[in-house]
């Protein structure tokens, strides 16, 4: 803080100004979809907001409410309390600190490594089944029908417009208009912008204000044309003003043991987005972020939340954008938009009293449709076919049956994957490329081998998913081999050998010397040598240690060169 | 067959016929093991072995009764009938025939390599505590209590000995002086063979006959003094003469979804246990098993077991090595050796009564003692202390739970161990050693490096549980050295990328091009670079993609060389 500057203070400003008035809409919508009202969504904005900016240790990251965490806590609540009642916001609150708490111990027991099992496919295939319920869940919002939230909004979808609803006309016109103009501006408002200044950018932090712009108009349809008392239009209503009185989480015995999973996917979840949007603005900047600060201060972030009537808080990836594009520089930018939060919650909620229903659905599909990936799927099923079967599964399981499983499910699968893929290793049988010293496989390149001596590359760590296939693998070419002598295993690509690869690299051993065979090694790394000096392989190695494939291949010509039979000439394969 | 030469089988003959006499007090011991009638293992050791003989892929292995297909059989069927019962004997068939079902689904699927996963710490483990448990559950016959089989044996320790019975003398003599006869002639029968004999080999077949030995002592003293009927010692008893008689396992759909679990696991056990055997046998002679043969040989033996009153069988160890040792030739033995039972069966049960159990008890423990493995727990504690806590969990798992839940939890934690190590890779600063063309890292060797070019070597393969923790050390890397322009990434340890470790790569190399630094590959493998050709990483990439190391080095050196300002000098480390 002793650093701060003037000039940093006027961009922070300007930031945290912009950011204030989108958050509002934001926090607003997102509450609406999680099932609690609309001041939930404020409160979720403002102590949380300048708790992450104290601790966090990202300059640009905004922390609030998001729609992925809404969702979570729309679908894990809604199945033990009736939305938008007190118990709701009780359950809420006990969710949203065991989250904190869970992050913490994450911290406290160093365990924050877990989540990286949330691969790329396991969070894309999750991100686009939450954008396609969060979407479905809107539908009721913008067709005018009263806003039941159920554990899978397919059930809603199927139960309600099965029965022919009327549906409100007003609210389906209000929505789409809604919906029409926030794509035109969110599109095009930088050609509106530079109607009052030329030279402004496509990516001006002003054209992230569609959201408020679409709420400001709805508003004042609605009041204008009184459209909620004649058409019925469902609006957000009464706000009580003031800042959030702390409250105290349910002590509830079974309801916290219930909802310990549940909580503990969200924060989950919440940590992977906000450090994977806190680490791609630090990037940006040549900064790196403490991934111990990061759990702490989100952990800090949601316990504030709980006790002051929020919700479950995570970066926001819309909010850090507009916050980096708008030029915040500090904190302090947060700091602002708390301000302006704190002034709207004191005085201005009678404003949002005519805040239609149908505009917040509006402003939640559009804000959700920006986060569904498809083209992640086709690069995954192009790069690599079972990250594109974990997204398939992540996703059917997060619709289909509820987003811990979703995600579960894709975590074990591509832990599955990853064993499978290992244990079936690339086994090369390398040769020498005309007189230099690279050695590579006889597949691929044209190569010079003989017939007394096999050099043979595994591409795997020995361990004891691959130790049987190996072992297989090396016996069949020993056998198809005849008359070898030497077998040189060209240890560059295995960086660690665990004890049932150790047992299995001494049947070899054995094997090869009932045939009078020997086993050479070469270009055994360092930490695998500290491995092998540890056990007496080393002593019932029949051949030698060498350091390069090169030497050992030079050596053991030399030792075999009256019997030099044969050259192999295999045709050049692609690639190198 | 049409090779089968007359010298092969004088020697199939010998073989099979001592066969014949060890495989009878075992048989008899593991169905009392196992909670079965005596008859249970002679049958289970006849047709099965001879259908193995016919389809198995081994010549050598001798197919049956073994002590740990027992136990679990005992700790399964006791939790669903009273152990010598009808209705124990009608499970046991339930849980032979899905275990060969299971066997043969393995094959048709081809998932015989889910028994990969089976490690050998786990194994091991799994061998250590099956010992203890049967030693314990042997207790009770040797102090002369009743035979009473529960899940847990440690349980009857606790009830049974607690309650400070009647301790039947007799039995405890008997079982003493069994095990001390067993003692002395597996350790000591080469000598007394020797008086016969004076070249007689320390490993002779004839050195096996211990257990037969003891049989035939421990008959004859209660026959002689009447030890039944004066001192209430139990015995075998009636065993019904004749062949097995074919009959069908009770249809009862709970029973069979109830004990399906448990029959997967007896027959992963029986396959890895019969496989290791086989093929540790095959590499003797220098053959090689069929996998897939073996688990359909291996699954016609169970369903043959099911329909003959037998119960699961699974290559036997101590039989196989006597096969072995004894000179059999071809399955031409196990057909001897059931010729040699058949007999039995027909003419000589009524010797098997006056069998004490007290001195099958003995054979039992002795046998078990034989496959305790406290060393491997040693080296897997110096080799890879992972290996050794696996060891350990799977050990208490089978102890204090139950077989399939310690196998499981041994299983899970290797795998996660595995993950764990390949999430935290380890990464190294290249440098030239000498002028040679070879790279080394810096912290081990004295090697040439520079202030502009920095060269890793990253000893994993780029995926999901690795793609953070390699993003964060290169990022401190590039930290640290101030005023680097060229990062060079040597894959030669790269088999393999999934789509999170490509957005890894992607935006390292947008990062380093806002900071001007230039990436380059060398040493791509064939398989990796078709994966990358499969992307568009490779049009993003700033830098060349270098065929080796020392090329790169070479020519960024050229590139960077009026800047070349000074030399580490780093101590050489140990290993190579």
């Amino acid at each position: 803080m002793r650093f701060y500057r003037r000039s940093d203070f006027n961009h922070d400003l300007t930031a945290g100004l912009v950011l204030g008035v989108i958050t509002i809409p934001q926090a607003i919508a997102y509450a609406f979809l999680a099932g609690l009202p609309p001041q939930a969504g404020l409160y979720a904005s403002l102590v949380p907001m300048l708790l992450y900016a104290i601790f966090g240790s990202s300059r640009k990251l905004v922390v609030g409410p998001v729609a992925i965490a809404a969702l979570m806590v729309a679908a894990t609540v809604s199945e033990h309390a009736r939305p938008f009642s007190d118990d709701y916001l009780g359950i809420t609150a006990i969710l949203c600190l065991q989250a904190g708490i869970f992050l913490w111990i994450l911290r406290l027991t160093k365990m924050g490594g877990v989540v990286n099992l949330l691969s790329h496919p396991v969070i894309s295939g999750f991100v686009n089944a939450a954008a396609l319920l969060i979407i479905v869940s809107q539908l009721n919002a913008i067709t005018g029908l009263s806003q039941s939230i159920s554990v899978n909004p397919f059930i809603d979808l199927y139960s309600v417009y099965l029965q022919r609803p009327d549906w409100n006309l007003v609210a389906i016109f209000l929505g789409l208009l809604s919906l029409a103009l926030l794509w035109v501006l969110n599109n095009y408002s930088h050609f509106l912008l530079r109607l009052f200044k030329p030279d402004i950018a496509a990516q001006h932090p002003l054209t992230n204000l569609g959201p408020l712009v679409v709420a400001v108009f709805a508003t004042l349809v609605v009041f204008v044309f009184s459209l909620d008392a004649r058409w019925e239009l469902t609006t957000v209503g009464f706000i009580p003003e003031g800042l959030p009185k702390f409250n105290i989480p349910p002590a509830d015995i079974s309801l916290w043991l219930a909802l310990a999973p549940s909580s503990a996917m969200i924060a989950l979840v919440s940590y992977v987005e906000s450090y994977s949007i806190g680490s791609t603005l630090a990037t940006r900047e040549n900064t790196r972020l403490n991934p111990h600060q990061e759990l702490i201060a989100l952990g800090a972030a949601n316990i504030s939340a709980a006790f002051t009537g929020g919700y479950p808080v995570a970066g926001s990836f819309s909010r850090s954008s507009v916050n980096y594009s708008a030029g915040g520089k500090t904190p302090v930018s947060s700091i602002i938009c708390a301000f302006v939060i704190v002034i709207a919650l004191l005085w201005l909620t009678p404003l949002f009293a005519y805040l239609p229903h149908a505009a917040l659905a509006a402003i939640i599909v559009v804000s959700v449709l920006g986060v569904v990936d498809i083209s992640g799927l086709r690069n995954q099923m192009k790069f690599y076919r079972h990250d594109a079967y974990v997204h398939i599964v992540t996703f059917l399981g997060v619709v289909f049956i509820s987003v811990e499983s979703g995600i579960l499910m894709g975590v074990l699968l591509s832990i599955g994957f990853f064993v499978r893929r290992s244990s079936r290793p690339h086994i090369a049988i390398v040769g020498r490329i005309g007189s230099s010293n690279h050695f590579r496989s006889t597949k691929r390149h044209q190569v010079e081998t003989f017939d007394l001596i096999a050099a043979i590359r595994i591409d795997e760590n020995l361990y004891f998913a691959n130790a049987n296939q190996i072992e297989n693998r090396l016996n069949k070419i020993i056998a198809h081999k005849k008359g070898m002598r030497h077998l040189l295993i060209v240890f560059s690509s295995i960086s660690f050998i665990d004890t049932t690869g150790l047992e299995m690299l001494m049947r070899v051993c054995q094997t090869l010397d009932t045939l009078n065979i020997k086993l050479h090694l070469s270009e055994v790394k360092g930490p695998v040598m500290d491995q092998l000096e540890n056990s007496n392989f080393l002593d019932t190695l029949s051949g030698t240690l060498y350091f390069s494939t090169d030497q050992a291949m030079s050596e053991l010509q030399k030792e075999i060169d009256p019997f030099r039979v044969k050259q192999h000439e295999i045709d050049l394969g692609q690639g190198s």
